[in-house]
């Protein structure tokens, strides 16, 4: 019987599609919304934080804002002064009911800044607060570790940036509406999961890297590990981890790299798989080109067409997603990871231990 | 022979005499270029992003100013377009010659920002770049994990967000200046340290977490630990791990955790290191008071004097710094935990492979 995590994660490319479908309509509503905002303050925790992560490099690189990732803490508990008018603040909360959330959002709203929330459920506490409510449009999520309701964050982040963008940003409808199929086809790649899982079955820790936009990507890759499989799955960026802890990665941790299959990031990320396997530790790969997933021991490609690519190079590889976009599919096989390893650790991938849905901080 | 690493965790009280006594005078200078900014942007990598973490909770707490940690790569590699006017741009770098947080200072000073470099060395190309340049007074550091040029950075943070605060904020002179004697006292743990360390020996992974201003503590602790003894240390918010990786916490990943002696984070990190325990998984502690020192296995105080506090709660503890303070003697316990683990290793602290003094992301 298959897991209801796995279920969910099968769901995304409809959720996505109902969730664009919903959402861009409402490009014009934010645009007025965010009419004199010159900066973004995400507002978030766990995985809507990981996608929060996007929202950073996405808004920063294609929409030009500044954006801060805010800790609730400081509103919650510091009450920190702070004056945000000309701020746009977006909190991120799959439920809408996680309670530092909506007073953060409240605080934000109360010291001038404008407000959106994201959130799957319509007439939640948060959709009720913010200015305009992006609802995720992602269905019942019945299993603990968050899959369809992340990508469809992502969704909601995209429709976002895209109101905030110049034209020619890579933001169009068009290249938005391709997502739930890239998505699709990341899903087929779910054997050589699996497969993969199984050579991880003994590993207790993981190194999760990426750089720029596939960044965010690595973050959640790790959290699913971390509270899917109990695995210590350290979500590093590629210059934190050159900087410093690249001395923890070796024969009993190895690195999953997490690379688009274009953009300026790739020829670094290839270059770290050959460093690391240089050293004799085990290195694996989610996304990439050809050259990528040959410096690597096993990669993942996405779209998995990709693996009959040859030596082509990127340019040849029909059917991917941008690097700007490709983190919505490059979670996919990290998802298919988590939910194949947690299985093959006899674990419940459903429910792990100590994690309730909806997330307080403060029990 | 002491290591030189050791040696420098020791230069730290007269390197922060040094560096407050050169910085604090600068404070008219700094109160100028902040005039109509309202925003604080950091740019720095390693250490010195974990020194950026404590200026995000510090600047948005006491000075009334939103907070953005930035991506040196939407910079040198996405070249984004940010309208950075109203922005101070603050980077951080020991050597000041890192070249992509020289790139981005550069890039912030060319969209609007005005500058400010926090760097170990007159004349380095950061200092010379910005608008106003706090070079702190550690010294040579030659040990290649940084400890006495992280805790100086945290002075200048502190300088810098005292021109912006306003009175009354905890930040004045005679206030700051209580700092090196607190991280005097602090160095008397190093016995209890040593035993820690002995106790950790075969621990190849642990989560270190701290809440509110103490999670920038967490991080540069975890990154000690990582580089200085190759263990997968695993820096996480609480609110982070209380949401999803609490599940990693075992009998074979310890619980690390660093707590201030009083403060609104206290009660919840005792509640945490209680809930650890009770799994049967080791807590050890860094700070704290009496009680959260009761809920550990092991707990190192800070200051040690509290030793010998008995019960009398956090009122009667004397000499400690305030929560919003409390980092810069936080940390030495966990550089004293780092420097001994990796001797207890058979590690040398002061050379971690793979890693060189001056960081450079793209090699």
């Amino acid at each position: 019987m298959r897991s209801q995590m796995r279920v969910e994660v099968a769901e995304q490319p409809e959720a996505l599609r109902r969730t664009f479908e919903a959402l861009l309509p409402q490009a014009a509503e934010l645009e007025a919304l965010a009419r004199d905002t010159r900066q973004i303050l995400f507002i978030a925790r766990g995985s809507s934080d990981n996608a929060a992560v996007y929202g950073h490099y996405l808004c920063s690189a294609r929409a030009g804002r500044l954006t801060s990732l805010g800790s609730p803490s400081l509103a919650t508990v510091y009450h920190a002064d702070l004056d945000l008018r000309g701020v746009l603040a977006v909190a991120v909360s799959q439920s809408g009911a996680t309670e530092e959330i909506v007073t953060t959002l409240d605080w934000a709203r109360h010291h001038g800044g404008r407000t959106v929330a994201i959130t799957n459920v319509a007439g939640s506490p948060l959709a009720e607060l913010a200015d305009v409510a992006l609802v995720t449009q992602a269905g019942d999520e019945l299993a603990v570790p968050a899959t369809k309701t992340y990508t469809t964050q992502l969704a909601a982040i995209a429709v976002l940036a895209r109101s905030l963008a110049p034209a020619g940003a890579g933001l169009d409808p068009r290249e938005l509406l391709r997502v739930p199929d890239a998505v699709a086809e990341a899903l087929e790649v779910a054997p050589a999961a699996e497969e993969l899982a199984h050579r991880l079955a003994d590993t207790a820790t993981l190194v999760v890297s990426g750089r720029g936009f596939a960044y965010s990507t690595a973050l959640e890759i790790a959290l699913k590990l971390k509270e899917t499989c109990y695995v210590t799955a350290v979500g590093l960026s590629y210059a934190d981890l050159v900087h410093g802890p690249i001395a923890i990665v070796d024969a009993d941790t190895p690195a999953l790299l997490v690379a688009a299959a274009d953009g300026p990031m790739l020829p670094e990320m290839t270059a770290l798989a050959q460093r690391i396997a240089s050293t004799g530790a085990p290195v694996f790969g989610i996304g990439g080109d050809s050259e990528f997933a040959a410096a690597c021991q096993t990669a993942l490609p996405v779209p998995p067409s990709r693996m009959d690519a040859g030596s082509s190079g990127s340019a040849g590889w029909e059917g991917g997603l941008p690097e700007h976009l490709a983190p919505f599919a490059l979670v996919v096989p990290g998802q298919l990871l988590a939910e194949a390893l947690a299985r093959a650790k006899g674990l419940d991938p459903d429910a792990p231990r100590g994690l309730d849905k909806v997330t307080q901080t403060d029990a």
